[in-house]
């Protein structure tokens, strides 16, 4: 039996690294004064069927349920946070930022390194319009990245403004029903053939050639960049109007997050969606809003992709994986009073281990090898005393059974 | 909109809580050198089929998924263990010592406090058949209760043997077609009255009551009992071979975690499952196996129930909430400067914090107290030199702008 396709197994060395890549979020996100919350993996099918646009619901891993409910794993978590949102927002003050970790879905055809599962951060500002909001939201995701030892030589935050191109399509009377296309099209145009662009831009691919190939940005999204750059993050965005974000609900400032070498898909995305939660409270609530997701997957690839952070996060796993004290049992007559001790050691902390039946007094050290334990304490012929063993020097020394505790408590 | 019914929304609040459970299980997982690994939440409805027995095939939370196949959220853990070791074992040196924490599905008629989801921790041993293990792993379930500052006053954990039974069969010429059945009667024999547990032992039904009466354990248990009690764990256990723990694939030793009281449902079980590893396999490995899963909501539940460790928790996330410093702008002008410090604070790892907009002096310290923060950091006439108030003690002091860094690192 093997696990479904597209889904992964992890292992204790890919959990580690999972986990790695949790911490730094979860250590960021809360430098940023940002709490933790939650939805549930599988909600209603119409709660994305209504919000997110067609590419999603098309991949939707969706079914009926034994009760004859329409349910979907989830395949992001904006519309669950604009729901949880609308429906406890007098309990908070805002803004409300909140960060959340965890787990979404998409069923699509099997490519290769493109899975049915991954993890996701997200973090989001509810409740504040002023743009202070959205370059709060932008140095996060760049301080995540940071916190894995990335620099601004291996990515960059390419950011736009929807309203840039809202007010273009104003200026030339384009009727608003047009509008979704066209984003959508400009969305796509670094990826897809000139020609292909042009045929769905139809009359208007002249000005908007033009337009994504002047560098103009407008007065807001320079003085988002601007702001970044107060903050020393200049070097790390680039304002580029050909980014739209395929997602339908976005309303203003769209960003996403490329390495640098061009080699992996988006690393992180987002933006705001002023009128989601208006949308799911059918406009009994409305509330400005802006967040950015980042996945594990392309986190992990650029992780290993670049030397110093791949063995930045190998060293901080064999260090967080060490345990304290390994305790080598070499004379069996001594295994209940061991086992007192390796009660106690853990009853205050400390990570201890030991050979739960009997084993040569060399294989015994080597288990403490390999699980990294500082120290080796042996249970022998010296008993009523014990010999450590500090595991990095080899350095020995004997003490009574009875004062371990504080003798570990001075080394380790 | 709602959440489907039987699913949890994790505000911060709850959130918070989730975390503070999840972080005493990692913790003492550990301190035992347990380490962690994480399977899938969907599976092959196959898996759970073969292996788990009638009533949790029932439960399934199961579907048809886009490409024909049978798929269902995990009801549990260990058929998933099963499969990943039995792919992967010879990369591991025996025993293995595995944790997990993740969320787990069962589709069954709402009731109260009956969720459809909830989060286990699983706990197991792979490779060892010495009772050691079984040892080894009932004092962690104490352990980590005692963690969340649980006492034996609050818990116990009733241990049983199957083979107790099976032993009892074999010596009255039970044919082995009757034990499965036997032994879910025996199951239930607490939760039912006397007559409707008579009537499905039959013929046994007088030896069998005589056996649960008599308190009789058998060497094996005896055994398992007097290691825990050389632990200094005697006094949260107790032999009662009246459980036996519903799921088919028990071997041996198996225990259930009650509260003293008798209020609520298990806190946790388990048990050896020395087959399944070959059953899942067809044969071709075989390995002695043992694990526990512990849920989050009945532990919960506990925890608040109980003065202190209610108010342990509550402590602990207060503590873990707070944030270092909150800058107070009470004079525009200063806000780029502000903003330049909160960069260098969190790139020290400060948990830093600032109103987004122009807002009243008071309220900013107001905001700065209702996130805990320990210092509140002034911006405003003074500068180039701030005022810290300690936010505690209620103290001010003024230092220059460029040395606030260095005094931070000395007051925090």
């Amino acid at each position: 039996m093997q696990s479904l396709p597209g889904f992964r197994d992890f292992l204790p060395d890919d959990c580690a690294r999972r986990n790695y890549i949790f911490a730094r979020w979860r250590e960021v996100a809360r430098r940023y004064g940002f709490v933790e919350w939650e939805g549930p993996p599988l909600e209603a099918t119409e709660l994305y069927k209504k919000k997110s646009g067609g590419e999603i619901v098309e991949q939707l891993f969706n079914f009926t349920d034994k009760g004859e409910r329409e349910v979907a794993l989830r395949p992001e978590l904006t519309p669950t946070l604009a729901r949880v949102v609308a429906a406890h927002e007098r309990e908070f003050k805002k803004p409300l930022k909140w960060f959340s970790i965890g787990q979404f879905f998409r069923y699509e055809k099997q490519q290769r390194g493109r899975l049915r599962e991954h993890f996701q951060l997200n973090c989001d500002i509810i409740g504040e319009k002023d743009l202070a909001a959205d370059i709060e939201l932008v140095a996060l995701s760049i301080d995540i990245l940071r916190a894995f030892g990335l620099t601004e030589k291996d990515f960059v935050v390419r950011i736009s403004d929807r309203e840039f191109w809202t007010d273009f399509f104003r200026g030339k009377n384009v009727p608003a029903e047009r509008w979704d296309d066209l984003l959508q099209a400009i969305d796509k145009s670094t990826r897809e053939p000139r020609e292909k662009t042009a045929e769905k831009l139809g009359d208007l691919a002249d000005p908007i050639f033009t337009a994504l190939k002047s560098g103009g940005k407008g007065a807001k999204l320079e003085q988002l960049v601007d702001g970044l750059g107060a903050r020393g993050l200049a070097n790390f965005v680039a304002a580029d109007v050909g980014i739209v974000r395929g997602l339908a609900y976005y309303t203003g400032i769209v960003f996403e997050v490329f390495d640098r070498a061009g080699k992996f898909r988006a690393i992180a995305g987002g933006g705001r969606y002023d009128n989601l939660i208006s949308q799911l409270s059918d406009g009994s609530l409305s509330l400005p809003a802006l967040g950015f997701a980042m996945g594990d997957v392309v986190v992990g690839e650029l992780i290993d992709e670049i030397p110093q952070t791949r063995e930045a996060m190998q060293k901080a796993i064999a260090n967080d994986r060490k345990i304290d004290v390994y305790a080598v049992i070499a004379k069996e007559q001594r295994r209940a009073d061991a086992l007192a001790q390796i009660q106690q050691l853990r009853d205050r902390g400390y990570r201890a281990d030991y050979p739960l039946t009997p084993t040569k007094v060399g294989r015994q050290f080597q288990s403490g090898e390999d699980l990294g334990a500082r120290v080796a304490v042996l249970y022998g012929d010296e008993w009523p005393q014990v010999k450590i063993k500090n595991m990095g020097t080899g350095e020995q020394e004997l003490v009574a059974g009875d004062k371990l505790l504080d003798r570990l408590a001075e080394l380790l």
